[in-house]
């Protein structure tokens, strides 16, 4: 661990969830909080009801790059990547507020162009942008707020032993399309279009809720790492079946192009906002649920039994 | 008016309240949003209730200085900034998502720190921080999304002639500490910590939403130019008495030693997070109120019965 002058770690050291964790240690909660940080959303109620919050902070050169993707995707993703978090409670999102910080020579067009990806993403839902802040900066900023209800929302801490792990939506497509525009190419097309702006399962998430979900969380950081983040609250442990997943063909295309095994793709992959979950092993899966694994006595996630390496995001690392 | 390399306006050329006209213009709504974008925050109806939202995103270099401001300070103006949009709502704060930019060689001690001066803010009102998102970013951005309940809102729209104009708070003691700072000195010490961390009145929102305020905004862009959206959005002229004005010590102490009209201070200085309100002639003022003027019809807003040359802040200008 490096020291910054003050001799103490930086954030760096630490890294995103290290931070995270520190932060939280540090917050207090009152009776408005159902739920607080630490789950793909907030649960709040107000004095005669209650609705579900999260946010994303996205930077350019970060999360998006001008270059390879416009305007309306780039707000069509940052709409998604929010929405995803309250379907992952089940929910569904009425409302987001955006903030957005751009330098003063930006077109005004590239601006509308993205809310207008926004509106559209959000149109899947029925949400609206109901407020926002604008502010000048040297490179694009966009920090999002999603709102939403939930009948029951469903937490990442209660998968159980003998559940079933199933997931909803694409795995490895917008992975793909990354690794893609990263070595200079622009095809397969449905796999970089899926990086620029994905398509989360939106249905899927208030179904599994209905279906009674034992916990959920959406696939943003990549498959593995983040049902770590399931296993971890519901102390359990999660094993994959490699067979079960099905890899779209731009997934093996992109695969045998560039040499590498289309399943890390699906495994390690995190953009597409596709939803994973555990259910009751006597469960009927609702539609479009894949069954891809197990959950037992234990702790972490392995694949055929096996440790497998992730290669989760994490930022200042 | 400069056109770019595409041949429409920058955002540059629109300005911040010119881009918000044309985004507001493009999104639609659903029957969850009570009130959208243009007050100082939205207000929602989930499936059973209602709440407010309203989201600011702060900048390094524009928003806060770190040779300035110590991190407690800046998260503690981060955090009023945004209470002090659901108390000029006549509402209560409950909950607050904070979205956190930083790069990694930031000592981990700053972001805690931070957080340490958002919840002690906070605790003014018993809201807390409920969610979050941390990313890797050159210079510090803090994205803040404030929750709240309100009774009855009160909204920008409502002044009606023959009303009283009244503020709560302090006026133009930030925007001295800020001229202070500019040039190189560090006192009055009043003045400049007003300027780190304001004390927005935030008893005095709810307090005048039960006495029944018409109108109500908080002064951020400065005491003219936010009763210029209350004019605007009520359709009305407001006329302020110059004489009414309680102008603190050190804000004609700062305006004596800079050989500025102290007044300027009270009326263009934003950062106080005052309250400015409107109500009828016959309402008692709640405690710690200050009548300062009156409401007419016509437009604009006049000090002494004459147009006042207005510098509230506008971003990319």
């Amino acid at each position: 661990m490096t020291t910054n002058a003050a001799g103490g770690p930086t954030i760096g050291d630490l890294g995103e969830f290290g931070l995270i964790d520190q932060v939280r240690a540090q917050i207090g909660h009152n009776r408005h909080v159902l739920l607080g940080p630490g789950d793909d959303a907030a649960h709040i109620s107000s004095n005669d009801g209650t609705y579900l919050v999260t946010t994303d902070l996205l930077v350019e050169g970060r999360h998006f790059r001008r270059d390879w993707s416009g305007p309306e995707d780039i707000g069509r993703k940052a709409a998604a990547c929010n929405l995803s978090d309250i379907n992952a409670m089940g929910g569904v999102a009425t409302a987001l507020t955006v903030g957005f910080g751009a330098p003063a020579d930006l077109p005004a067009s590239w601006a509308l162009e993205m809310i207008r990806g926004f509106e559209a993403e959000c149109a899947h839902v029925g949400a609206h942008i109901v407020g926002g802040d604008v502010t000048a900066s040297d490179k694009i900023i966009i920090a999002v707020t999603a709102l939403g209800d939930a009948a029951r929302p469903v937490l990442r801490s209660g998968a159980m032993p003998g559940d079933v792990v199933a997931y909803a939506g694409q795995l490895g497509l917008a992975a793909a399309g990354f690794a893609t525009l990263s070595r200079g190419f622009r095809s397969p097309k449905l796999a970089v279009e899926a990086h620029r702006a994905p398509h989360p399962p939106y249905a899927a998430g208030p179904q599994a809720a209905s279906a009674g979900a034992t916990s959920m969380t959406d696939v943003s950081d990549g498959l593995v790492a983040d049902l770590g983040h399931i296993a971890d609250a519901s102390s359990v442990a999660i094993d994959l079946d490699s067979t079960a997943f099905v890899i779209a063909p731009p997934v093996a295309t992109v695969g045998e192009a560039l040499g590498t095994d289309p399943l890390r793709f699906v495994l390690n992959g995190g953009d597409d906002y596709a939803l994973v979950a555990t259910f009751s092993s006597e469960t009927v899966l609702p539609q479009g649920w894949t069954r891809i694994g197990t959950v037992a006595d234990g702790s972490g996630v392995t694949v055929d039994g096996t440790t497998y390496e992730t290669a989760g995001h994490q930022h200042f690392r």
